[in-house]
């Protein structure tokens, strides 16, 4: 049973691909504790998710497609029992959305059994997974995760950290981990930090790893730090071990994390995603003014920005739009005749608050262009004078190829409209993006910092490959059919 | 499946019984019109959806426990063809959550077949029944609205209109009614105005009746105007007859409605319920200024007195606490010592912006108490500095019997403690609700257009029986069990 | 979720409507006894189930769509508790298969609770249903339980004992009726005795009513004796009080329950069922002897009248015809090309067995001959040299109007073809109906205690106007939609 | 949802592990061709179910817990189209019952992709596995499958024949395998012939493989021969060529397939599986006389002995137990003090045909005993004089390694107690065994063809290992819940 069905209401959106929690903890509620982490990362992954934990001997996994309090219940959590243990929840296209793609992935090998749960997306997976098929290996998934596993099976004869860091060598890309073994959590971030990852610690002993210092809140652990770029962490009975793998100069966090992805109560690399929202609303006010009657969001996630905005500019902020709560759910879509329906199901014009004004919508990017132009349109049909439309992201010109979800470069509108033309496209009285350094500012941290590419596309790797083969689709040999 | 399970998250809230619609117009998509409104009268009940059409020969008619889109889907909706339909949903309390009570009601009756779908609640609806059963007359429900299609089909030899005038004499109580005949539908609203009910109009021809006007938008029909209270609407294919059964002076129209029961993008009355919920929280700020670095709401639905509040006292507007939008879903409670964890799960302090500050927090209501509370602790342990708590209704001092599920008396916090002892309950450093007559003023309206029994216990009728059976719960002799 | 589709597999056969059973006992085990007795029942009716307890002050029920044990789980069963309950299991025809059909029906009447459960058929149940509307009582169901339940409540201020024996004084046509009250069960069976129903005792204390004695074993109570045609059983803390509220010189039995119906473990009227298809099966012989290498059954039903004739003869018994243990589950209909498919997945011939060799197969009846014809077809194709046909009940020409779900007349091939052609038709080397005679004679009861319309068209009471109505179809004024 | 239950109603039935179904054959129904294989196939495996497709570029699977109906819809068999295809229906140990070990197993290696089915065991699967995973091999089940498809992956570069020959050098055991590539598809049995495997052709061109020919019979296939002990069948679009990788001097024959896997309609190795347990049941006759009123089976598979027993000793043949048919689902266990019910529920006495009668009861193998002791004491229960216990299969004195699902041999009960001492154990009045002698007799080959290594503890290769892992239970290092 498919229960989400967004895709005609989150078009506009890139998707995050993943989040996952590890956590090392003598607890006999561990399990409770990864549930509740995958609960708080839910947004980063509505698709499935997984949960595995060990007591040393035994590893016990249970994953599926959904929701985490659809795919776990009382009965599943009571029954695993550990005191290290990871979980996953997952985002995916289209076509690869079945169960065995699910993470953890959990393998036996040589050594035992290993879990794997992976935020993020390798340039030379595919590279890689031939060159193991060449060696005769086979491959029951199509998750870079398998292949990552395997290598670091291959290599489990060296130990731990060597096996790891030979995996590490190995492969490239965007890459958050968490691993578990029979008797230790492993926290792996790519040597760009191109995904989060960070430390917490509960008060009275364990340590638990996540996505996103939101997760650490619910369960009560102190964030201490992040896990640097190219470092491992290592924890067992012995404690932590933090082991720099590899070293660069440069560094290329994701900003859509900052602008998008991210939960605004979660902090990265030190800076509140809530705040870096309001500045940039307050940033896109000085960048992009405009007479207006009022300002107002795009809910719920422009809402911090359109705050900066009212702020920075003065004029009050309103709102103009509600979301609708029951949205998300699987519902009937209208006929044709019928299709404005599914627009006004969603945002829903708060015509009392729009009759006559001149209204500055807050959003946070646009993608394709095509709920810009129904907002547009919906907020003018409602008596909105004008519609000043602000954009507290640049203009989205290149694919992403290190773990999210972007159309082709051909489907994103600002590849080949220029900003008057997309304004022309949504029907906006004016049109106003960010600048990339505007950007970076309400971050607070110097651009060289973090990975613009889907701005610039200047990709901090080579990705001429994934650039060839974008459009041609992810090639397939075979496919789970879902019922 | 029970997939909402928010005892624990809306205790405070005060519940709505239900939402009707019932439209009439010669079109194929007939039942994806009453399905759409139903969707957006999702927000009145939660708990079962129906809908009934006939085509002047058969009625079809399917209900079911769950979400509107839960409960219907394409094939079902494309077999129910007809001229005239009516939909519900209903909220109810816990023990008498069974399919069984799932309206509409559809009989069969002398006459032919009849179809009724009712929110309220009457106050001589046990007399009616009790008298009815010494006439020898069963029941299968124990819903209210099996009294009145009982009526109704005793009358029916009188003819539509007069059956429905007799019936509606002998009832008391709060009712907006949608009945559906083989070709008629008629629309009846209480002779106090207690329950909501309006009449749209499609410009192809056609009329459609919805407990709230934001049905018309999005069935693009027309708001034409409220029915009235004590006036009977008949729709046939010769057209609208309206038929004023009962002309009272007074006039009770639920004040709830307005506070947190109607969508916000609804005209109830003639005023736009947004625009009276940012006047409550304009005239909050006036009848309880406070100094304070941050006012925010509890979302979603005070978050239009909270702008309000904040326009009126030059406090800046800010979030204080993020909805988790994905609670409202089943998900495994914590164990005791994990209990805190479920309030930070559904209402989460936005840390960084909390911090030091003295923060206004506004809320719609306050029934119990307890959310109100932790609302305060969580904030206070995120690091506020000082939480001054404001309530844009009066404090709730009664029982309601007219169709709001209020709980037991003994259990609203301002029924046995006045506003400082709530204070100190609740821990806030400030306390204040807007008075009465604040209330109705931001409503535009004269007080005496209103109940205002939850507030000051002025019941509008005589409710001395429903008093004193209040405490001992709803009289059953059976039940229906749920798996 | 319909898990049975049988209607392709079963058509020929004609269904019981209903079994009943109640049961009077001070044991916490009383709903596990009510279990176990439908779950022996389910053959009289796999399409839903329901069950009803009293403790005297609080009635539970539930009831749904489905098999025993699907419709209840241990969590229904524990929460009803009683010292008297009643369960229902149902067939029905397709066009009414929805929940609100399913018994036992539970009303609040002036008195308290009713629940009634019905295994049968009324004559003048419409007639009825038309005065009672008259009179102002609408109706919820399309079941004739509803009837009935009006009369008793109209009349319950008679008391009890007077009030069935009212109600029975109007209603005619084929009952077995279990009547819960809150302190009391009573057991009905019609005048004529058309529907069975039997009355058993357990050891430390208690009665129990069922529909077969098969019911009684799994539940280790005695048998002690059938209700008798016309009587009244009403037991309550008192005991057992029996009224013979009507008495006839003619009984009416329907034989269909020895040829069919009734599990082969019951005994029905102090007679075996298995005894009685066994001895059919001789009389066969005797009436339609032939030559052949092997007598098989047509399974599971006909085994004993093929054992029978197999004894009688001297000719060996065998296996021609397996059975598919797995077919009565749903199953993907194969399309056209691939029909024969369906037909060799349900009854397989035992290739082996069959080559060369001249069979007689017995099957217990023919209704519309299409199986009879797919079975000789297959056998033959299979390499039976012969194929004569033995059928141990006579040729169907007549409707039933007494609960017994028979296709239009037009639909019976006896009503059309005389045996000649049938056998024709069926492509067997000969056919042989057993006579009404040896029929009953195989039961060793008088001819005049049974009902044999079906056979012979003399109905035991005027159903003229259902004969009229038989063809058009039940009249329905409403429906409800299954999804 | 669990449908099925069964483990306190076949506790004693020896289980087999798998059934596998080929096709290769240019028809649009293909997958609808599987579909019906594998329906007649599921008495070989109700736990999961599954069907892979290739048509030459693509590869399509489907695999699920449950029955075939239940895992699969139209809609999915009309998404998987190809000209070759291969089925799998799956019994297994409670332990291991999760969807990942559900077949077929579906694999992307170097070559294109691989899709395999394996009915049998290995006995050296741990040792290839541990030496795989010494090579850095991962594995996600605990199937032998996965170890096999590994080999043939690291062969595949020697060439399709040639990887199959070099990967059958290496496994030991018992194993019939179909193997789908793009274009072809292969059908291997072992050296020894334990594991059933037979070939057919379609008349209108096309072959398919199966474990029993009851699959060819359901789509119109001829039969065309076994499948020889250490052959492989290769078929291409230039059609069959067989390669003889392996041939033995001797044979070993699972000899459980005519005693009860098998369904009676089968023919194996040129004997027909219904012929030769009817042979057993004359055999026993002989073996075994006894002076008694009637011979009745424990039905249903042991119906043809008892036949057989009735045929030969002259005793009338007769029905002592119903099996209840609806048995099989879930149902509620009954607390200790009912705990009778579930015997009575299950296997019915019939009473009045039983009545102070001596009775021969056939069934086809005791295991633990506990089911024939509940058989001979209900029986008794009934009224029985005497009870005959007859077992058409020597006893069971030893586990089996190679696929069959036999308890630890500490269970078995003719492994610890003699034929006297089990007749007292099980309450009988006489107790026999068929010979091992009678038993190859009953199938007319000499018992050098057979495996009878349950029956002697002479296992047809070593299986030391097994014998001493044996008891300790399998190893696990992961483990999926199953919710």
């Amino acid at each position: 049973m498919k229960n989400f069905q967004q895709q005609d209401f989150t078009d506009e959106k890139l998707k995050e691909e993943c989040g996952v929690v590890g956590i090392y903890k003598n607890d006999a509620m561990l399990s409770k504790y990864l549930y509740y982490g995958l609960y708080t990362l839910q947004h980063r992954g509505e698709e499935s998710a997984g949960i595995a934990v060990s007591d040393g001997a035994r590893t016990e996994y249970h994953k599926g497609m959904g929701l985490v309090p659809e795919v776990f219940n009382d009965d599943i959590l009571a029954k695993m029992k550990g005191n290290v243990g990871i979980g996953h929840v997952r985002y995916s296209t289209s076509g690869e959305s079945y169960v065995e793609n699910a993470q953890p992935l959990v393998v036996r090998y040589r050594g035992g059994s290993i879990a794997l749960a992976h935020n993020g997306n390798l340039v030379n997976g595919e590279k890689i997974r031939r060159s193991l098929e060449d060696d005769g290996v086979v491959f029951q998934t199509s998750i870079d995760t398998e292949v990552i596993v395997n290598l670091l099976a291959r290599y489990s004869s060296d130990g731990t950290v060597e096996s790891v860091k030979r995996t590490l060598d190995l492969v490239k890309g965007a890459y958050a981990l968490v691993i578990m073994k029979e008797n230790e959590l492993i926290g792996v971030r790519d040597p760009l930090g191109l995904r989060p990852l960070s430390l917490g610690q509960f008060a009275d002993g364990g340590y638990v790893l996540a996505s996103e210092t939101c997760a650490f809140d619910v369960m009560d652990a102190e964030f201490v730090r992040e896990v640097e770029p190219g470092e491992m962490i290592r924890i067992t009975k012995e404690g932590l071990e933090s082991i720099q793998y590899k070293k660069l100069e440069k560094r290329a966090s994701c900003i859509f994390e900052y602008i998008y992805f991210a939960r605004p109560d979660s902090v990265l690399d030190g800076v509140s995603v809530y705040e870096a929202r309001l500045n940039a609303g307050k940033i896109l006010a000085k960048e992009h003014p405009v007479k207006a009657d009022m300002v107002a969001p795009v809910p719920d996630s422009s809402i911090p920005a359109a705050l900066g905005y009212a702020q920075a500019s003065g004029i009050p902020y309103g709102d103009a739009l509600m979301k609708n709560k029951y949205i998300g759910r699987t519902f009937i879509q209208p006929e044709q005749s019928l299709r404005e329906i599914a627009v006004k199901l969603k945002l829903i014009p708060f015509r009392e608050n729009i009759k006559g004004k001149s209204i500055v919508i807050i959003d946070d990017s646009i993608v394709r262009g095509t709920t810009s132009r129904r907002i547009v349109h919906s907020l003018k049909k409602a008596g909105a004078r004008e519609v000043h439309v602000r954009i507290s992201s640049p203009p989205v010109v290149g694919s992403c190829y290190f773990g999210i979800d972007t159309p082709h470069r051909r489907s994103l509108i600002a590849a080949t409209q220029n900003v008057e033309e997309i304004r022309k496209t949504i029907g906006a009285d004016s049109l106003g993006f960010i600048s990339i350094d505007g950007l970076t500012e309400s971050i607070g941290t110097h651009r060289d910092r973090f990975c613009l590419a889907c701005f610039d596309q200047k990709y901090p790797m080579d990705v001429k490959e994934q650039q060839k083969a974008n459009g041609d689709g992810p090639e397939k040999t075979f496919n789970r059919l879902q019922p």
